[in-house]
């Protein structure tokens, strides 16, 4: 599987629709593979909710798309049916264009019955996806963002019915442009420290991130129900790693938050990663904000994941303690290879921390933070042996000195994937790994050349979410 | 040494002034080194032209900067000397703050007075550097571009005398921000094909860039005598590596040509290299034009490399060839560790080249393309024993694919340094590597699934530059 579609809150249930090539484990034959949850922690797998077109004057894949709770029946798809229902909205990949499509669900969102009108949107295309829609309360009108990947562009639509759209305006070329758009998302998050909201526009780049391959990044500013305004002509990235890719954010949840959901990898390697008998993950939800940055003009998105406080475990550290050079601390997981840490660690004008995550074999993943260089944050995977690959980049480290001595760090750890939050989560690693000896189940925490204040540190064993 | 200073073409010599430290490896004490050339290829030493401040009532090291031309004696420093002279404008890093100075040299270069009115710009700032002066001949002025650092801009001041600046304007925040902006440019470059010129606005920045640490980013516009406007906002990489940094171009060339030299390094790993007992090496000069490229909107920069031809020594390979993957084809450098080679190559839907520029201990470095990816060409430097850093990336790759099955690289090999141009330098990859065991003495050509045309394959052994 691949990119997270379709994330709807609706009726209690949380929506995670997604990518999925349910006959090879590369991409192909793409549908819409379906979960749904109650708390976005625990997921439930349900059948395809949209599968391939492959028969009709019509086929195609079925690629990346949102979904809306059309709850006051703009569509008139939902006659009779209280509360209204799911409408999809797709990008049906035909053998020599791409179109959007519409569909719709009587069942809660675990089938879909086509539109017949459509496609709703064709532009001859080969290269026109990713439509994200939702409801624009002000302008009592639901608004697409699209790419258009060539071209570097996001085109916004605006429809009553989620059938006939009209064209209003479009962003870009803009930022890191890549070789292409794909996933564009516009949505409201807020700034914190205030009660005000502001828009960001998500775009996804691939191949062509700095950093080889995917990568998303993305623009604050402002959305009057035709424009996107970015505040500035700086171009930021989500993630200092390489595998967040095609993040989308959930449409119709409880207070307005912005809570984004990212693939884990990146074009350039996953259909080769070592996780036969199956590929592709997804990061723990991540709840968005915008903070202003100290050290950077205008406001920079802060990503704070879901609590993971229910899945706790055992408890593998708890307090303060200092760690010198020749004295690393080791912690054991306690027999799970899944784990997480917040720490904040002070050091002085010079020396490092690793926090190496290690299995018993010499595999490890290393987080580390570097007083030598003004309190930069660097994540190293070349010491696995499980892949490698001309892409598979082993070294990523934060573009932001944290000019403070005194640095946070919350880091979730499961089996081949880590999560690094800096700082609260103004800069995020998100980061695959593959050990070839089993995975990780302890942590090595070791002082280079100076001796390190660990003033908190919480280290806990997760349980699974599967029964 | 660090960053090129003061480029300019003066009465048939190419000066290359430098941030150099004579005292240490590291920065620090830093004053304006000095080499001379009559080709941009055989360079010869010179003392030491501006040094460090350190007695008197201001204090500082002299930090980047540039020297123009004042042929017509607009300074008023050159009363009876026919032709004029070269003046320096760069920054003077006091202990609390950075102002910008300006010094005269009445013997073509060799030695600088300081002009007693110094400084011509002070903002009481200690962030405020890397003045690039040029003349703008359609408003019969000087211009300075020169950064706010931390604020993420560049400022534009005019002055007709070179002694009394007034603003213009800023550029920024733009593009890639980073912690910090550095040593901007602005010149003029010509459009290929074409007899139009367009400006080009460089920005270097550290720490901060995507792939960590010191990188140049560019935008392609216009500028009007007192603002620069980018044609877009979109931002551009000078580099697909992590070893091109602080890049300056040419003062006064003879045609107008703008002619680029770059730092090769970065500051994430710079002052622990290991070239005891130098630090510090410039890329071969680069012609650098624009072209309109096809898979991206806008021109973008294409570098090319000095011809190094007059330095060829040995034919190693001349001709064409195709290359199985059971039989690689290896080619001896005769001897010499600086070598250079120039080919088309042609793949099919499928499979890699691998060229690997190696010693005879199993070190390696390799540039490769991979059909299996759309043609991006990879750079991995991570087989070698003689460095290892946290932030001392092994793998780099293009940003965008190359439709074509047919790709074009030239490489310049040098001991410890690679330059590698791809598709006649519009995408360029910059790249150190240490070798333990010796330099490279043979570059293995080795094809990955399928077969590959090499259409044209020169490669020459080089000559020294030094007697």
């Amino acid at each position: 599987m691949n990119d997270p579609n379709g994330l709807v809150f609706f009726k209690g249930i949380w929506h995670l629709y997604y990518q999925y090539n349910p006959l090879e484990l590369v991409a192909g034959h793409q549908a819409w593979g379906h979960a749904v949850s109650t708390d976005l922690l625990h997921w439930k797998h349900l059948p395809i909710a949209i599968p391939e077109m492959t028969s009709g004057p019509v086929t195609g894949q079925i690629f990346t798309g949102s979904a809306v709770v059309d709850n006051n029946n703009t569509s008139g798809f939902f006659n009779g049916v209280p509360g209204g229902g799911l409408v999809a909205i797709y990008t049906l990949n035909e053998p020599t264009k791409e179109v959007q499509n519409v569909a719709y669900s009587l069942d809660g969102g675990t089938s879909y019955i086509e539109y017949k009108g459509n496609p709703v949107l064709d532009l001859q295309n080969p290269n026109f996806r990713d439509p994200k829609v939702f409801w624009y309360a002000p302008g009592h009108s639901w608004i697409m963002a699209v790419a258009l990947p060539r071209a570097h562009q996001v085109l916004f639509y605006g429809s009553s019915d989620l059938k006939n759209w009209s064209f209003l305006s479009a962003f870009g070329p803009a930022g890191i442009e890549g070789f292409q758009y794909e996933c564009p998302n516009l949505f409201q998050v807020p700034v914190q420290g205030t009660n005000d909201k502001k828009w960001v526009l998500v775009v996804a780049i691939n191949p062509g991130a700095p950093v080889g391959g995917s990568i998303n990044e993305y623009f604050v500013g402002n959305f009057d129900g035709t424009t996107f305004t970015a505040d500035d002509g700086v171009a930021r990235l989500m993630d200092f790693g390489k595998d967040f890719y095609a993040v989308q954010t959930y449409n119709n949840t409880p207070n307005g938050e912005a809570i984004a959901v990212g693939w884990m990898s990146n074009w350039q390697y996953t259909q080769d990663v070592p996780t036969f008998p199956w590929r592709g993950v997804f990061t723990v939800p991540r709840f968005l904000s915008l903070r202003q940055n100290p050290t950077q003009t205008g406001a920079v998105l802060v990503q704070t994941p879901l609590s993971l406080s229910s899945l706790r475990d055992k408890t593998l550290f708890n307090g303060a303690t200092t760690i010198s050079p020749d004295s690393p601390l080791t912690i054991s997981s306690q027999g799970s290879s899944s784990f997480e840490f917040r720490t904040t660690v002070v050091g002085g004008d010079k020396g490092r921390l690793n926090i190496n995550i290690r299995n018993g074999a010499g595999e490890q993943v290393t987080v580390g933070v570097d007083w030598d260089h003004d309190g930069q944050v660097y994540v190293n995977r070349g010491q696995t042996a499980g892949f490698s690959n001309p892409y598979f980049t082993n070294d990523f480290s934060t573009w932001e000195s944290n000019l403070d001595h005194s640095i946070e760090l919350h880091a979730l750890v499961d089996r081949s994937v880590l999560e690094v939050f800096v700082d609260d989560g103004v800069q995020v690693c998100t980061s695959s790994f593959f050990m070839r000896n089993g995975p990780p189940t302890e942590m090595q925490w070791q002082a280079e050349n100076s001796t390190v204040l660990v003033e908190h540190l919480e280290a806990y064993s997760l349980k699974s979410i599967w029964r």
